[in-house]
């Protein structure tokens, strides 16, 4: 079974997709099995991070924004922004595809993981994330 | 087939966890399929590396801890310790989720592949990883 | 279903195997599923990113070559040449394995989407990276 999620950004950062791939697969009325995401662009990516306080969230953000700069020198590739190319570089260190299993109906996520797009350019736009399920 | 392994860690860095994974998989009785593994925590990740020459198993582990430092006036995070905002960004740098192809029954792992998992913490502490096959 | 694609590199960098991977699918003459590719090596690995403008992928690869260079005096592990380590951390960096879904045999690529190999080494060799259709 295949899904789409489509998921509004209005900022750079982590965004909190937990309900969202738990609710479909709620639906899925499946005892057991495997959910994959895997995110449809090169600027954006996927993470399981903690959701419990918000602070390692926001260092997560600032520690990622300092390794990949929006200014430096090394970028030719600056005609689409000066937060393109560090969103594809940031892209390339995260994950693309994501695999957790389902145990009992329901996503076996650990106590503190969350499941989070995490947005890295400024514009408002709108991120496609396929959720298969198996 | 999902199963669990529980791995118990008493210091920080690379633990080979090869024997457990191709056990398991062993027990399947299966020709082929695919073997997903997922860690359930944000502190600690998943790695295929070489694991012949500890020498690059060292390296690894000294570069991150370069890259990522306890010691950094950006972290907010702070309450859990200065090996815990480190832990879960050198988490998403890694791997929380792997899939290895399993053909004729045995784990489909290149000569020099070893499965890894990262413990970014120094704690002594038991880790959860499951385990899907299809 | 399982397949093996043996890529032939000459130099280190991104090269896009995007249709071999499609031409593998296209094969499958299956309607939905789940493609997953696992590269057996240690010092390349996988990368979805954008396939249209070159300045992008080249932005990238100096970009990694400079966070992790080959003149860097951590390293112990010497002795299969000023490369080899570097490619073993670039490779922890980036994804080992990749799960994309299929839709209307089709692999689900976002428009901007390709798939690359990552050569992290300089030396001219045949990687291989094992297909899973399921």
């Amino acid at each position: 079974m295949i899904g789409t999620l489509q998921i509004d950004v209005s900022k750079q950062g982590l965004h909190d997709i937990t309900a969202e791939v738990t609710g479909w697969i709620g639906k899925m009325n499946a005892e057991e099995g495997l959910c994959t995401l895997f995110i449809q662009h090169t600027s954006a990516s996927l993470l399981v991070q903690e959701n419990y306080d918000p602070s390692a969230k926001r260092d997560l953000e600032s520690w990622l924004n300092r390794l990949v700069p929006e200014d430096d020198s090394l970028y030719t590739h600056t005609l689409e922004g000066p937060d393109d190319m560090p969103a594809h570089i940031k892209s390339a260190l995260t994950a693309t595809s994501l695999s957790i299993p389902v145990i009992k109906g329901r996503l076996a996520l650990g106590v503190w993981q969350g499941i989070f797009l995490w947005e890295h350019r400024h514009s408002v736009t709108r991120r496609k994330i396929l959720l298969h399920f198996s």
